[in-house]
């Protein structure tokens, strides 16, 4: 039992470092770790189950604090509670350079920070996934090995971004019970109080969506603790208002958005600590508060024993999958099923759209990975992402692999950022690629994260015909790849497809996305490989002697390459051909390899159904590029192909006219 | 009084339209109109005020296609009701090159067409903003000129999108009760039943934002009468919920998810024709229900008629200020005014961040342009985006200029392309850079409609210091550069900044972006100038006889050029600078003005604090880039530039480097 008084110099521990980090920066955000102190000091010290000896322990609770700008309030917590790698110099060195401490918590930058948050509203949507994973797990390896909580904390601002609603309804729809919403309840935002711009009663609006509420005074601590009991209990997820005062103990700051995004100030914080009757200097937590804290740190070592005790007794197939899940390794026998595969794409040489294409890739991924969860936003058909392993997950039955996320791209894709970090699970799902915008920032976090996350991109071009320029990726592919460490892929062919599922299966620490095309493409590969080419990024698909012509292609256009270097060879004129899968995976070959394929041919082309943005990389600036200079039309794709040029004829020509 | 056999030969008029043309193209939505017909043949027969005549008429009503994929419901209705620029040969050419009847509605393809839809969720927020349009300009112009409906036909997937919520909170919010939603509840998407994967009480979710909701039955004309008529009074905005059957009248595929995306095949047409009693032949519609359609299309001449009685009778002053800004013309003494402040910053030569230089031009655009309605995504101030005239915009009170949309990103782009496509009022607003990323769908939509409306987008770059990578936009210019049609501005000083907002709002037919800085700079533009050089895109800003060098840089790193082109000139190497503050523009100058600009000095080099990609088309394949090359970091700004190599040594490096 923690006693009120107890209680408060623990919570105002949390305070203090986050007013005297914020000052000492002079720069950061006081008033939320200052409200929400009581709230993460009653969940820390009583109800989190974590070890910070083991920080990556895979049955603990999960904290995702959603409102990343409080990041000293998790840095402070983590602290407290005996996370070895966060010490008062790290807390000093708040938003420093080089610091673990940085302005919002940066995932990998120390343990205890199970995600990157900051831009509001993903925080929520990755604990949704969090929870997806929990229980898909404990269906899968029972309750002995998962079942834990996942909690996370929420400002206004979470509640007012449009993702939040997307996860909100997931989470109520799939029934997920074990997830635990604390919103700080404190009615203010940056321009001043939340009336100025809402009105929503956030209670109703969560049932509405299957969920159970409650609220609490959010510095009320037996009150906390007695809405997250109940909120253990609930056979639905639970949204905990907790009604708090921002910059909680601030005289004259208290309860005003002055004090979100600001240090105090000298005066007020010595104000403050009059309030508080907080004596200490500036970082120093006195010793029994900080015994208490660390004690609080060591409450679930014996649960975390027992677990690993269970673990020891698992059957050891059971065991030893679920370590490998847990590890992030592939099986061994998942590049054999690749390679075999492809042998037969060799003799079978398939006409076949690159979104089918996927699907059989996925056939025979999903038969060898036990931990892909596959799913799509709506477009299952299309983006055929469902295979024969993948029964759809339900409300009442976890036993599925695939999600049903519904027309919701961007809190799918933080639900999948949500699953990877989580662990044991490979999240991939489907969208159409002019949809990555709509799930843009989520894809952004997965890349600055370093997380395996595959999103099947398929319509990737005027291709898709009809549907008209609302859902023709232009400048799409160039804006993907315009975010660092994301690959971003555009197979050519049915092999292509495979190879460059297997990369990103492969590649534990980057997201990738596979742009995909609606129509149908002929084999460009014709000959088994046994290396996988398109790990190269761009590679020589047919070769010529003292080239007079480089042709450089991505995707569909591949075929207009090829065809075109047969023309241009009738025509006496040696061209070669480059397929140009994944443009980063290219930059990131030794320059001897991009030399070579980039070549020497007097006359460089690039063809993309596309802009041309980044491809001046490949073909030069002086380089002739066929692709898409607008947005594009409604019509058969046949006939958009023709009207904006992209042609075996418009290449030889350019090649001819290059060359007169 | 319509009877029940006119209503439904008038709704079936359309669902054959549908069926028809989507069968001739064998492509496209046949469900939704279907299952929409009677619910849009009770709004177009009996309560939308439009005149097909004049269909720009300022006061109409608007009618918003949010689940554009049934384009054809809206198409067939603008035939029916005597739009003379819909033909039922352009009903033909559904989905056919050049037509105006492109797979999903176009805005500019044909009258009508009130803003483009498809991308699912953006419909129902440009309606909120056409519905904010309508409420500031009654309270401006008074209800004589200014009092209409705004309707929008929404389906599931719409109000899955995230964006619904932000769109429906920000309209309880601001109590649009003028704003009335019907939504298409057939309990179907794509993957089949919307249970799938979602278990949202929508009504519980309308009313937790402050919306009015009824229920009907979506086939019973009476029903839907009533529930409009009650709508209309409500002092709220209403949800009308219409239960209907997805391809109603389908006898074996009505209900389900196969008659959303396909067409419905000889067979299953014929069989529907039986089963609806509809003998006519593909494309016929029966003189007797053409007839009746087209009284309806003239239900409301008188009321136009009225209208512009009442404008005529309107003193001149004002008559002439309301119809200058519905043809969304500037006042004369705009670019006096400011061509004037241009002249007082070539004699202040302030030092100041970009974004307090946007608040000082937008503090002189605003007192002249009474158009104008800023607003901010709660970061009012830190956009610096709110001026003397803006007053606050709230629930109870339209006479002010400014929208606190509340930390709703997509919401508040949606809805400003909604007022722009009112007409009557220039939207600007604010956010970060880097959340153009949440609100990068509406943009898109803004550019391809060819719309003019302005997004302040401060915090621009690394520059932005201890909020670290997740808040540093790095890609972002680039992702937005790539966007057809945008014009995306990141000015240098207090000068540029005033010459990027007066091409913004110079540009009827585009949006813009403008990139501001967070931290102070120095002027770069000493001299007055009266040519307006942003407008070029880029120029030169130090000239050099025989340049060795051509420096060229955007928004703060022309800093960085001007004080590395004054270390080479010490250092004897001959060096001029180009500022670049948009690509966009530069690239549309004749050919001798770019060859002049981009000049021949052996060296290039570009700076930006931002990615490479699209700069290789200014500075050449071998030109060296002095910019980022991975996501940035939490530190004090300074150490950041430092750190990142983005400083005028490392210009002077690279020179003297290439120049060895």
């Amino acid at each position: 039992m923690i006693s009120p008084e107890k209680h408060n110099r623990m919570a105002n521990a949390i305070r203090f470092l986050a007013i005297d980090a914020v000052e000492k920066a002079n720069s950061g955000h006081p008033g939320m770790p200052m409200g929400c102190a009581d709230v993460a000091t009653v969940l820390f010290s009583r109800y989190l189950t974590f070890d910070p000896k083991n920080p990556l322990w895979p049955d603990r609770d999960r904290f995702v604090l959603s409102a990343g700008h409080g990041s000293m309030l998790l840095y402070a917590l983590l602290y407290l509670t005996g996370y070895e790698d966060m010490t008062i110099e790290d807390i000093k060195q708040f938003r420093q350079m080089g610091a673990k401490t940085a302005g919002h918590p940066e995932y990998g930058h120390a343990s205890g920070i199970e995600t990157t948050t900051g831009p509001l509203g993903q925080g929520i949507a990755n604990a949704v996934g969090m929870a997806i994973a929990e229980k898909k797990l404990a269906n899968e390896f029972g309750s002995d090995l998962m079942s834990h909580y996942t909690y996370t904390l929420v400002g206004d601002g979470c509640l007012m971004e449009g993702i939040s609603q997307e996860a909100i309804s997931l989470a109520g729809h799939l029934k997920l019970n074990k997830l635990i919403v604390l919103w700080d309840d404190n009615g203010i935002s940056i321009d001043g109080a939340i009336s100025l711009a809402d009105s929503t009663d956030q209670h109703a609006r969560f049932r509405a969506s299957g969920w159970n509420t409650l609220s609490v005074d959010g510095h009320n601590p037996e009150a906390i603790a007695a809405a997250i009991e109940t909120a253990q209990k609930s056979d639905k997820p639970t949204m905990i208002a907790c009604k708090t005062v921002i910059g909680f103990g601030s005289p004259n700051k208290a309860g005003t958005h002055k004090v979100h995004g600001s240090p105090l100030g000298a005066e007020e914080i010595a104000a403050t600590r009059k309030a508080l009757g907080w004596e200490e200097e500036a970082f120093v937590v006195p010793a029994d508060v900080l015994d208490a804290w660390r004690l609080a740190g060591l409450r679930s070592t014996k649960t975390h024993k027992d677990w690993e005790a269970r673990l020891a007794a698992t059957a050891a197939d059971k065991k030893a999958e679920f370590t490998r899940r847990f590890a992030g390794d592939l099986p061994g026998n998942f590049s054999t099923a690749i390679d075999d595969y492809k042998k037969k794409l060799a003799e079978t040489k398939p006409t076949v759209a690159t979104r089918k294409a996927s699907e059989d890739a996925l056939e025979i991924i999903n038969g060898v990975l036990t931990e892909t969860i596959g799913g799509s936003a709506d477009l299952t058909g299309s983006n055929n992402t469902k295979t024969s392993q993948t029964k759809s997950i339900t409300p009442d039955d976890f036993s599925g692999r695939y999600i049903h996320y519904g027309i919701r791209e961007h809190g799918m894709a933080a639900a999948m950022n949500g699953i990877a970090l989580h662990g044991g699970l490979i999240p991939y799902s489907g969208g159409f690629l002019i949809f990555s915008d709509y799930c843009r920032p989520s894809i952004r976090l997965a890349a600055l994260m370093g997380i395996r996350v595959i999103h099947v991109l398929t319509h990737d071009s005027i291709g898709l015909g009809e549907d008209g320029p609302t859902h023709q990726p232009v400048e799409h592919m160039a804006a993907l790849r315009a975010i660092p460490n994301l690959m971003m892929f555009r197979p050519a062919d049915a092999t292509e497809t495979a190879e460059c599922w297997q990369i990103a299966l492969e590649h534990k620490n980057r997201p990738s996305g596979i742009a995909l095309t609606r129509q149908n493409l002929i084999a460009a590969r014709t000959d088994y490989e046994e290396k996988n080419l398109c790990s190269f990024g761009a590679y020589e698909l047919v070769s010529a002697s003292d080239a007079q012509v480089s042709i450089f292609a991505s995707g569909s256009e591949v075929e207009i390459a090829l065809k075109a270097q047969q023309m241009l060879t009738q025509k006496g004129i040696s061209a070669r051909v480059v397929s140009v899968p994944c443009f980063e995976l290219f930059f990131e070959q030794p320059e001897a390899y991009r030399g070579a394929i980039i070549g020497s041919a007097p006359v460089n082309i690039g063809v993309e159904a596309g802009i041309r943005q980044g491809w001046d990389s490949l073909i030069g600036s002086d380089g002739t590029f066929i692709g898409m200079k607008s947005f594009g039309a409604s019509a058969p794709y046949k006939e958009l192909y023709q009207h904006f040029g992209i042609t075996p004829e418009a290449v030889v020509a350019a090649a001819e006219a290059k060359l007169a």
